[in-house]
C-alpha cells in the first residue's frame, strides 16, 4: 500500500521528505522505488549530507544500477560529493562504458561547460539524407536526455551544423543534412564557465548548448535543466556573499559548521569597529566637551552603511544580470555619486534640522547635516566603486559587498562626522 | 555593407548596442533587419525605456507585422510597458486573429502563469492514431514554439494526457493516442503565481508546462526560456528589496528616478537613527561621565547589524529556494539564536578584552563584552524571526530585510550598550 503511494509519487517530491526520517526509514523507503530512473532523480535531489549518508547506508548493489542509469553529469555530481573511497568502488564497479563516461566528465572543473555536460547527445554525419536520419534515430537515440536538437558533423566529428526532427521531416527523404542543416550554431568550449553557459543559453532562448573541445570536437551537451540550477546556485551564491557568510548553502548546516562558516566573515567588521574606538577616543578632547556629540555616531553610520549597501548591491546585480558593463566604471559611480549627495543633501537637511532643534546648537546642527551629506556621498562612491574595481581585475564583485564595504564605510563616516563637529564647534 | 553584418548577427546581440545609439540611428538599424522573427527577439530584448522611445518613434507600419509575428507572451509583455493609446493603436491594427490572442493574454495578471503563457501549443485529440497525429504534425503546427510535449485533450478539450513526438514513431500507427499516452501530466492553472510555475518546471526538469483554466480546459504553456527570465527576476527582486532599493531594476534610470526609488528605504533607518538619538541622549548624564563609552557604539551596532544581515539573507534565500519551510520557524529561530550566541560569546570575549586592555577598567570590558554578546544573540533572533514571521503571512519576506531589521538591531544594540554599560560601571 505505501508502496503503491511511492511509486506514484514523483522522485523529486519523495526527497522532500526524506531530511526527516531516520536512516533506516530512508533505506525501506529507497528500496520501495521500482523505477531505477526514479531512483536516479531522488539521489540528485537530496541534500548533500542526507544524500552521503544514504549511500553510505545502502549496499553496493543497491546503488550500482541506479548509477549506470544516471544521465552521466548527475553521477559525476553525486560521486564528487562522496568520500573518496566509496565513489571509487562504485566507479570501479560500474559497467565499462558507464564508468568512463563519468571519470571523463570528472575530469572537467566543476564550475566548467565540461562538468555540467552529459556526454549523450545526437550526432549526424553531414552527408546523410534526412531519410537515414530517420531511420538511424528510430534505431538509435532513444534514450537521450534531449533529442530535439541533432548536431551534425563532419568526418572528424567536428560540429558543423545543427538541424531538428521537424527539418528532417519536411524535406525530401533524400536531401543530405549537409543542404538542409542550419550552419549558425552556438557552442561553448568545455573549459568555459558555467555562468557563461547559462548566459548564453538565457540569451538564445535555447534548449541545449553543444560543448566542443579546442578542436571543435563535439563533447557533450548542456541542457536547460541545468541551466536553471546554475542560475539558481549562481543568485544563492552571490546573495550569501553580499551578506558576509560564505558561498554555501547553510540554512540545512548544523550549529558549529554554520558557526565556522560565518565567523570568518564577522572578523572584518571586528578589525573595523575596533578602528573606529581608535578613531573615536583621537577625539577623546571634544567628546569630553561635548559629550552629546555621541547621541549621532548610529544616524551618521546608518544612512551612510544603508545607502553604501544599496549601491553596492544595485552595480552587483547589475554586473551579474548584465544591465551594467564593466567598462561603465565612471558613468555608474560618477552617477551613484550624484544619487548619494542629492540624498545626502535631503536626508543632511532634515537629521541637522533635528539636531538643531533638540540642542539648540546652530554649529551642532550644521555639523551634523554635513557629516550625514559626506558620509552618505562616500558610501554611495565606495559601494560603487569597489564592486566595478573587483570585477574589472575579474574578482567576483559580491565578496566585496559584503562587510569589507559595509565596514570600510563605518569606519569612514565615524572619522568624517568627528573630524567635521571638532571644526565647526571649534573644539 | 552594415546591413550585411547586421542580418548576421543575432538580434539578442543587436539589442545590446541600442541604448548607446540616438533614436534616429536606432530606426535606421531597426529598418536593416530583414527577419520579422529577430525584429521581435530585437524589440523583446531591448531596456524598457530604449524599448518604448524607439516604438514611439517607428512608424506603424514598421511594427504592425513584427507584433504579428510575436509570440503572443512576448506581445503582450510589450504592449503592457507602452503608453495606452499607443498599445491600442496597435491592437486594433493587428490581424484579428493575433490581436485577439494577446488580448485575452493582457487580460491575465502579468505574474502569473496566465500572463506568461503562450497560447500556441499542440493539443491532439485521444481518439486519434499515432499515424494520424503525425501527418497533422507535417501538415499543420509547423509554427508552434514548444513542439516537444503533444498534449491530448477529451472531446471538450480538457487536458487527459501528454505524448512526444518520439513515442509517436515508435508505436504501430493504428494506436490511438489514448493507448500510450502518459496521463501523469503536470499543469497549472492560469491563476498560479509565476514563481510556482517557475519552481515546478524546475524541480521535475520539463520544457514547458501546461496551464488550464478552472473547468481543466487547456488554454496554453509556460516554456522554459521564460522559466530561466523568471528566476533571474525573482532573485534580483529579492536581492534589491534586502538592500533597501525597491524590486524595480534602477542600474538603468536617471539619477532622479533612483533617488525617487531610493529615498524612501532610507527613511526608516532615519527614523531608527532619529530614534537612537534619544536613547543616547537619555544616557547623558553617563556619557559625560565617561567620555570613551561612545567609542565602543560602533562595534557593539556593527557586530549586531552584520550578524543580523547574516541571518536574515540566510532565511530569506532558504525561503525563496525551499530549502527552508515556513512551518519550521521555531527550529530555525532557536538555530540562529544558538550560532548569534556563541559567535557573540566568540567575539564579545575579544572585544571585551581589547576595551580593557585599551583603558584598563575591568567593568568597561565586561561590559563592551555583554552588550556585544547580547546584541549578537538579539540580532540574530531579530533577523532569523522577522522574515519568517512575514512569510508566514504572506508579505514578501525580502521586504522584512531590508533597511527595517537593520534599523531595529542598530536601536536594540545601543539600547542594550547603555544600560549594560550604565549598570556595570555603576553610574
Ligand atoms: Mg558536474
Ligand atoms: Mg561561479
Ligand atoms: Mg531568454
Ligand atoms: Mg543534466
Ligand atoms: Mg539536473
Ligand atoms: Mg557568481
Ligand atoms: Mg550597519
Ligand atoms: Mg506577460
Ligand atoms: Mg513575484
Ligand atoms: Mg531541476
Ligand atoms: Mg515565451
Ligand atoms: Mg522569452
Ligand atoms: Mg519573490
Amino acid at each position: 500500500n505505501l508502496k503503491k503511494i511511492v511509486n506514484k509519487t514523483h522522485a523529486a517530491d519523495l526527497s522532500r521528505v526524506f531530511s526527516s526520517l531516520s536512516i533506516l526509514q530512508q533505506v525501506t523507503l529507497f528500496r520501495m522505488v521500482e523505477d531505477v530512473d526514479q531512483k536516479g532523480i531522488l539521489l540528485s535531489e537530496l541534500g548533500d549530507d542526507v544524500c552521503i549518508n544514504l549511500i553510505e547506508a545502502l549496499k553496493l548493489e543497491d546503488v550500482i544500477p541506479v548509477f549506470e542509469d544516471m544521465p552521466s553529469d548527475d553521477a559525476a555530481d553525486l560521486l564528487d560529493k562522496l568520500p573518496e573511497e566509496k565513489a571509487d568502488d562504485i566507479l570501479r564497479k560500474m559497467k565499462k562504458e558507464g564508468s568512463e563516461e563519468v571519470e571523463e566528465l570528472l575530469g572537467y572543473d566543476a564550475d566548467t561547460a565540461g562538468g555540467i555536460m552529459v556526454p549523450d547527445f545526437i550526432a549526424l554525419r553531414e552527408d546523410m539524407t534526412a531519410g537515414e536520419a530517420i531511420r538511424s534515430l528510430q534505431k538509435e537515440h532513444m534514450d537521450v536526455e534531449m533529442p530535439f536538437y541533432l548536431y551534425v558533423v563532419d568526418e572528424y566529428g567536428k560540429l558543423v551544423g545543427v538541424s531538428s526532427l521537424r527539418q528532417l521531416v519536411v524535406v525530401a527523404p533524400d536531401t543530405p543534412l549537409r543542404e538542409f542543416m542550419s550552419t549558425d550554431v552556438f557552442s561553448v568550449r568545455t573549459d568555459t564557465d558555467q555562468e557563461d553557459v547559462a548566459k548564453l543559453v538565457a540569451r538564445y532562448d535555447i534548449l541545449a548548448v553543444p560543448v566542443v573541445d579546442d578542436t571543435n570536437q563535439l563533447m557533450g551537451i548542456v541542457t536547460v535543466d541545468d541551466v536553471i540550477d546554475i542560475f539558481r546556485e549562481e543568485a544563492t551564491e552571490d546573495i550569501l556573499k553580499m551578506a558576509g557568510t560564505g558561498a554555501d548553502s547553510i540554512e540545512t548546516q548544523s550549529v558549529f559548521k554554520s558557526m565556522k562558516i560565518r565567523l570568518p566573515w564577522l572578523f572584518a567588521s571586528c578589525i573595523g569597529g575596533i578602528a573606529a574606538t581608535f578613531i573615536i577616543s583621537s577625539f577623546e578632547e571634544t567628546l569630553s566637551k561635548v559629550a552629546y556629540l555621541a547621541a549621532f555616531i548610529p544616524i551618521v553610520m546608518g544612512m551612510g552603511g544603508n545607502i553604501g549597501t544599496q549601491s553596492s548591491t544595485i552595480v552587483v546585480r547589475g554586473i551579474s544580470t548584465g544591465l551594467l558593463d564593466v567598462r561603465d566604471i565612471w558613468s555608474v559611480v560618477f552617477k551613484e555619486l550624484s544619487v548619494g549627495f542629492l540624498l545626502g543633501l535631503t536626508y543632511g537637511i532634515l537629521i541637522g534640522t533635528v539636531a538643531q532643534v533638540q540642542h539648540g546648537i546652530f554649529a551642532l546642527g550644521a555639523a551634523v547635516a554635513m557629516a550625514v551629506i559626506s558620509s552618505m556621498s562616500v558610501a554611495a562612491l565606495v559601494g560603487s566603486m569597489v564592486p566595478m574595481l573587483f570585477a574589472k581585475i575579474n574578482v567576483d564583485p559580491a565578496v566585496a559587498t559584503g562587510p569589507f564595504v559595509t565596514t570600510s564605510i563605518d569606519i569612514i563616516a565615524v572619522f568624517l562626522y568627528f573630524q567635521i563637529a571638532t571644526l565647526l564647534l571649534g573644539l
